[in-house]
């Protein structure tokens, strides 16, 4: 047991989760999505890594939000249409309707205030970065450990 | 905001994380069931009620066990086979080899030492209990938050 280096996860065990958990965000839009609808007074705050793999957003968010943006899914939202691997959602900005096309990998944070439920996700690596840069491991292997956040029910 | 009971989840958070999370135990099963098994150090620590529904055990391990057991896989275990809602698996008691099928709702635990990865479940109602007694919401209405535990690559 006189191990220096931290045991390696050949399990996987931090994507499994992290995967498992995304699929919570993917249920509740579906849920959001399905008539009834959302029910009061459930919404959520949805931020995303802008220039992640696969989103599909207008470029001047992009531009505004260089790195991550916060959507919020209350009542003025349409055409919301969450499928296995991304969903997608009208939203205005200024008056204007714009569409977003989301993959749940690029959401970093899920919330929902009325019950303070909160899931927190990895940021995935843009691809911009990852073709300017010399590769590197998607786990630093610091001593850090890497938590999956799951609060709750979380009282005020 | 002045509101004096907790709010209520309409969305049902709680039973879509333990539902999700329930899902990792049964991906980490089939990748131990799956050639070539189980990546050593890795290793299962799972505990379960023996008296939940779907639970099928030989009876004197019931009697032994009245309300949880855990059970390991290591090294000596056979005919793994993970199914969608529950596993069976033939373990070793006392030289003779056991038969056992656990549904995953049936779970409260899940450990892998060698990574110090951690799952725990809220634990099911035994049917005999809910038959004996007057039906009760499965959400006691307390002010106890309900956490699902969620602790990996904690480092000792």
């Amino acid at each position: 047991m006189a191990q220096e280096q931290p045991p390696l996860d050949l399990m996987g065990y931090e994507t499994l989760t992290q995967d498992a958990l995304r699929g919570v965000v993917r249920l509740a839009l579906k849920r959001a999505a399905s008539p009834p609808g959302l029910p009061d007074p459930h919404h959520f705050y949805i931020s995303f890594k802008t220039r992640a793999a696969g989103v599909s957003i207008p470029s001047d968010l992009v531009a505004k939000y260089p790195d991550e943006m916060t959507i919020v899914l209350q009542h003025q939202f349409e055409d919301l249409a969450p499928g296995e691997t991304f969903f997608s959602v009208t939203l205005t900005f200024g008056g204007a309707p714009r569409g977003l096309s989301i993959p749940y990998t690029a959401i970093t944070r899920f919330y929902d205030p009325s019950v303070q439920f909160l899931l927190t996700f990895e940021a995935p690596e843009p691809p911009e970065a990852a073709a300017e840069t010399p590769p590197v491991a998607a786990e630093p292997a610091g001593d850090q450990p890497k938590v999956v956040s799951l609060d709750q029910f979380r009282k005020k």
